[in-house]
């Protein structure tokens, strides 16, 4: 049996299906990620390109938007042990221009921005009331890294009770191997994975 | 350059070191996950004889211990979407056979047992505040699935601020490829990964 | 000025209203708190009557309902600083008849029982992600006491962004000075109060 | 039976003590709380200046400090249900006067602040795991108002399971009555109460 198959017998890897109302969110598409002497490498730039069509789509149905960011303090006070894995995070500040959400997906008035410092778009966020106040019951995932803060915030958006898919083309990882293997992962147990199609499709039937 | 070498130049896979106090967490080693035709199969069982000799050795030195199920209610009004995912779990209530911890690592009394109806052993549960209480800093991962709720379990240890480790050959998968691309995900960003002997050694040596 | 006048030049004390779908949440209206001699008393068996009324209307209209019950382990292993205030705490395990949920208010199949060790009906339960798997936006709160698990569970949900609402007469407490400050506390900052009939309608009027 | 005796007899208001290592918690001590015409009046501004007394001693013997501010969006995106309980609150930016921390109490580098948008200091921040980061297991709080903020951050800090200490005359509110009924409320059952001459030696017995 290949890993399909012994998922497949197991009773995994089943659609979580759509619900009424998503959210789309679009977790750490900010600049040291474009930069693969910095964050970035692999498909990151793809996914953020892709990433433009489905966010100019959530805008014109009036899809709630959401953007994370990594920001820790200037003191560096609220970098933990996730700062001792990964040495470079702490530069990332409120006002470094690395830290910064990308030109391309600049976010407007009313989208909401969460800070965060951990992988997780949930942990210690706003995130989960916020999508609350807004009625949502499903969450749309776009961003980076695939293996990282985007799997880190799938999980915790299906442990949150939403149901969840990823943008299949919109996410990106520095490196192609753990990029793949989180995609089998978070299909098999937390999240439907769609094509941009499919998500503008459910976007746009909403809105008639 | 290769996966490893990527993470190495962007600052990953440092040490995140061990600290004053551990506590020894052993996630969903219950019956089901040693069967095949259920949840199991791959290294799994492997993984459970390994925990044996950390267990003795955690309980010999006094190191709090905690376990984790998945248990959910008998009418079945606490399975959210991650029962539509994995259409299985439903059956693991609070008698089912299949979700009692196995007889080999039978829990006793002072040791906590977690509850929990999602991936990770520290969403919606006590385990955070238990730690607190027990003055705990640091984290020692075994259990099953290292790509399921070992890996939910560790992210959320860290995101709380615990240095954690994975016990290597102490975690176990119903699939080998995920349990590998699991462990380099965890040890590039999330946790230490440390040999039996060596967690042993640290238990050890603070007790003496 | 006298108090309200305080509030009410500081802008507090405003309505946040009701929206589309509420849940009824039942506070820890257990044995032991009907009992003066345990931690009952006051005019909380007056509020267990009046919650029969809201509770049946709660059901005709297939309202979402949940219920709470401090449980601890048998080896008080999770019983933490709580129990070290309120010592009696410890002695309600999952089948100490103290501990049971009043006959009148019997909760039935597919009404969520939320077990928790703290005061707050949300802190470290799966309270959350189980009102957004239902929709809800609204939280009805009845229960005791009003300034304990009441009070605690009432700005858990605000802060989780439900609107919340305190049955007026459906709250109680041991003792009336207390009950009185934190109906004054909740109603300038976080909750309506409503009264019982005015619960009922807004029940019906969702189901026509 | 008056409620003192109600309690005592039930086995409430025990001292849950101290532990080995204290932070202290300064909740919410910004410029629009000593304004009565904002957020203020009472006896806040008799709790900002006993506080500094408490607050030179932390800082003296290297007691993790932290604080927390109220901070909302420019474009009030974050503004949910407590904002329209209290609708001034929105106005609390991130640069707004009104909300920056006192001058006498001004933070030092290395000093934790905390950002929250509703009442509890631990409810969506970082605030409970960089306690856990620092090793602290007691929390000594000082801040306004008694009935808001410092209520609900005491309930979730006693819920996270750390020793939790209200620092008598260094919590304020703008109206005495409520300030009185939360620490009899909070005595009874989340924390201890003590003068700032007792925490100045506990903060002195701990660096000797």
């Amino acid at each position: 049996m290949n890993e399909l198959e012994i998922y497949d017998n197991q009773g995994f890897g089943n659609s979580s299906g759509l619900g009424r109302l998503p959210a789309l969110l679009i977790v750490d598409f900010v600049n040291d990620f474009t930069d693969p002497s910095a964050f970035g490498g692999g498909n990151i730039n793809e996914a953020i390109r892709n990433t433009k069509e489905v966010l100019s789509s959530a805008r014109e149905n009036e899809i709630p938007i959401v953007y994370t960011r990594c920001v820790y303090a200037e003191d560096s006070s609220d970098v933990g042990v996730f700062g001792l894995k990964a040495r470079g995070l702490a530069s990332l500040t409120e006002n470094a221009p690395g830290g910064q959400i990308v030109d391309s997906l600049a976010p407007k008035s009313g989208e909401f921005i969460v800070r965060k410092t951990q992988p997780s778009a949930f942990f210690s966020t706003g995130l989960a009331p916020w999508l609350v106040g807004k009625g949502v019951d499903t969450v749309i995932v776009t961003g980076c890294t695939t293996s990282g803060c985007v799997r880190a915030s799938v999980v915790d958006s299906m442990s949150n009770n939403f149901r969840t898919v990823v943008a299949r083309s919109c996410v990106g990882d520095r490196a192609i191997g753990p990029h793949e293997a989180n995609l089998f992962d978070m299909e098999q147990k937390y999240a439907d994975l769609l094509h941009s199609e499919e998500i503008i499709a459910f976007f746009e039937k909403l809105n008639t």
